[in-house]
């Protein structure tokens, strides 16, 4: 941590910031410049809590020079993480599929959803049980209904599957369904529900906010495995921006930072990123490009009739086709598409 | 809802968008214009659920007409509303000020400040017991000992006590010591929150999401009176821009724009907008001169020390200052400070 | 300048980083810290130019200490300025408000609006001879002769007249007729415009740009001031945000960061801001209660056929209404105004 | 253009809605919804120029139907164009990679340059003569001096020349010397400097602004094709957000929308996007993967004494290492690098 003076401040500021900091067992640094005056902090900051320094006398601002989440940091950790959803692996070397309706509407459509994104090369179908919606009149999700045919959809098709919770209630009520609980982007920072999702130990999806820093993001995750849950994969989904052509701004540049920062996976939803199925699978192909461990996909029977995100899911086609285009991709890459056995 | 046919969409791509609108029962309005044909629809669009009409052939985009929340919609409730929060009015008329600490650290600081605060003029005093931080090695709350301290600081001053819940659990614990369930800006889509806020029937202070346009945070204040609970008061908090001189940038325009849009009484928080103390005064008057129906100021008995927040937050002679002045500033709104009896 | 060194930099790394600051004659202050290392700085840091440290070996970020904004910048110059517009003074103690149309129509509505906004006390008249429009096919402005109308304007009624300039050759033009140059928001990083106006000498109105930062903003003007002119009023004009009830989102908190940061003074423009003239008035007391010099407001004979931002617009009778209530409010922040004798 | 009325506007309000736009010789289509009336208009909506119907008694809002951009609009285009820049083809099938430093700095630096850019198959050399830079402080460019060398290059190698031009005056001079003007990101709304690059004739880089919606992007290109100039080429370079570890945020979504847009062919520019070397190529290759038609890369001799933008720049074997990675994803695109001969 750094402590810029401000131009003339005097000399008694100085050395009372200097005690302040050093009344707690930290050490100091002073450079003296020709302008300002820099104190630099020795030691765990963290000890100055209860001091807020910026309100001394003659500061003018503090810089922070390392990171607050450690356990998902890279500079500790500098192997990438291999994260395993049952026997599906997601990490290094594979480019892992996740895909299916937005909403599960019934049982046939999410049966036949997930027999058509196997055929094409998934090996984790999605759906949702608990619908976050804008407004109150929006379908809000079959609940715990859903989550059986998820269940059911499993052993039938031997996928793994994740379902997005949104209450500490459903992660409790999920668990018992599903293979990885979901954190949507609206509740990145709904700590309660990170840290239950921590105590789980079940592998966790973790959005990115709508308006969340990478920084953040990560935070959010540092949440969940100082709770002892290091199963996290990370998953850009879009952020909020002046442009209004997409739902969101598809920020693909997190996926190089995010191998720099972190040694979690991460993937990319170009469905809710993008909002238009036709912008869909140019992202998906970018996604892969840059880098991504993985992608999650909307896939739908009939899109024109889906209770949720129609305009943004793909067909059982569309989706085959795009499955075709991605292994040669995936290869340029150095990763693998490993299909589940028909 | 108006759909937008794209330029030389066949008469027959008309006639199924037409065909699939009618047999909702909705009626079609036709205008055909030199470049595009606009398909009208008139009646309840929610009927059409189950038909995303932007992907039938030849639909260019689909346009919203009205605004999907009805009942905070001032559209259909004309006169603006006041909130009772126990004695103290929130609404035309009235500047309500709700001041406190940032979080509840002991038992001495809360009280200190409630009488502080009071002497002022303020009438409802906040204060953290749950604390969503960013990283989970920051300062996370008193919890429950915390509520315990608001309620003896109501019982002592009279001012009424709110306090930011972040889980459903935390409302029902919350609700026997509070008079006012805040919702930060971080669970402003927490919908299962809102939802249980609703039921308690308890005043709801609905902070607005860090990247929640107006229409979002309508929506998000809908679920809270589509369970029956109408006594909510929207707060601007500040939204996420590319500025940093601000922690985030307070959106007073905000209030006018929900002057016309709601019946609901809005307040401003400029202490978390700006995170800087310089700025709480100048943009705690502009508030009120936007046409505030209140303020959330955060006040420490020793800022240089608080646990949370600190370069934010007022001294007790700051605050002091800042009420004196801010009484003119109400008369000019035709407005008025109702301090309690000493 | 601070250079932040990765975590396990070797010595070696941290040598050579120091040898190169060494090389351009700057001193060197190492912090050897318990995770990492920092090379601070001192000295005039323009000397390193042609050296990116951050490229070499170890160093993880390097992180600015000081503005590169110097003669703009108040921590030189404590004392805020005063920009005289001919006998108008922008500044401590005046509220000055700039008025009239968007774009100058023609003879009669200038005259005519020049009549009724100096009748309501404002001093100085804007009106556009040259329209930036985002589209070509819109009313780009009569420029000279729209220029004409202005100084008409000016001789008949002692008004000081601003007029936006969008080219070098516009600045040579408008010299002849007005007495300040306004830069636009899509202009103010058009570096060669600064330059030129400030080598004119005459007063510059400096607006923000839609996307620029605060110390962008500054920088930009540097670029006038450090071609000799310092008469610069910035004006604050909205930014743009993800919100859509407003065209931008108008940013008073720019106001009290600008009087800490600079000496110039600064206004606000609420008509361009909100783009919807039912929140002129709001948002012009706000900016005066946050402690703007001065304001600029759109004001138009019939706003219903204005050629260009009409919505934005105020009546005669609107904005009278407005200079009486704006009274109250400038004498509550110290301010007069200082209207024309009729 | 439709016009939707207020709940409850009166029928009289609708009449003269509808008398305004029949006095224009347009037609009008009423809709009278359950809620709402809803006014459409048939015909050229520019003849309503001089009527702002969003002031009318009982007038809601205004939705516009159509886009202001109609030459480089695909819906009336529907063949993707190819810019020819001298020999060098931008557009399907092609991948066109333009390299070189951010700015000239010697004779040397840009020539030896060339030689390793061509070498590794960039085709055309880009180079700063006039650099836009935030402070006045930063070095500014050679100008013509600069422009000599690029010509000098270009003799020798066989590339096309590619500079920023930031003024009128810029475009003359440069127009002897290079075979492409940009149009940088702070002046895509300077309106005079596009109407001087259409009059020119000589193809354009357009490169997106940093707050610039798409739509607004495309208007400016309306503005250089109707001076008469179709050699327009798209470039997307970063939009601005509130994420701070890159730069600013790579838009790719903005590639496949341009797609269905317009016609004009697009490129990306990582290097200033993203201001990080290390991101650079898996953001190329992402570009590649979603639709560009080319790349604009920064190479420098030695970036870590470059006077511009050093830490964004590859060496010449990293960007050698980049161009024998992109071959392969141009061709899973289905697109060629066309490197011209040693």
């Amino acid at each position: 941590m750094i402590v810029i003076m401000k131009p003339g401040a005097p000399p008694e500021a100085v050395r009372q910031v200097s005690a302040a900091i050093e009344s707690k067992g930290l050490q100091v640094h002073l450079s003296e410049g020709k302008e300002v005056t820099i104190v630099g902090v020795v030691g765990d900051k963290s000890l100055l809590s209860g001091f807020n320094l910026e309100l001394f006398d003659g500061v003018d601002k503090i810089l922070a020079v390392t990171e607050s989440y450690k356990l998902v940091n890279r500079k500790f950790h500098p192997q990438p993480s291999t994260v395993m959803v049952g026997d599906v692996a997601i990490g290094p070397g594979s480019l892992t599929v996740m895909a299916g309706p937005c909403a599960v509407e019934s049982r046939e459509q999410l049966l036949e959803t997930a027999r058509a994104v196997k055929k094409a090369g998934a090996t984790i179908l999605r759906g949702g049980a608990y619908k976050p919606r804008t407004s109150p009149y929006s379908f809000q999700g079959l609940e715990e209904i859903g989550l059986g045919y998820m269940k059911e959809a499993r052993e039938e098709t031997g996928l793994r599957v994740v379902c997005e919770v949104t209450s500490e209630r459903a992660i409790e009520t999920a668990s018992r369904y599903v293979d990885m609980l979901q954190i949507g982007a609206r509740n990145m920072q709904n700590f309660e529900l990170l840290k239950e999702a921590g105590k789980s130990g079940i592998p966790v999806l973790l959005k990115r906010g709508l308006a969340a820093t990478i920084d953040e993001w990560l935070n959010a995750a540092e949440y969940i495995i100082s709770e002892g849950n290091p199963h996290i994969v990370l998953c850009e989904r879009g952020i909020r921006t002046f442009e209004t052509s997409t739902r969101n701004t598809l920020d693909l540049s997190a996926i190089p930072v995010i191998k720099v920062k972190s040694h979690l996976p991460i993937i990319a939803d170009p469905s809710h990123a993008t909002g238009v199925r036709d912008y869909v699978a140019p992202l998906s192909k970018a996604a892969v490009a840059a880098g991504a461990d993985g992608l999650m996909v909307e896939v739908h029977p009939d899109p024109s009739k889906a209770l949720s995100d129609g305009p943004q899911s793909l067909t059982f086609p569309a989706f085959e086709g795009l499955m075709g285009e991605l292994g040669d991709y995936a290869a340029l890459a150095g990763r693998e598409i490993q299909a589940k056995r028909p």
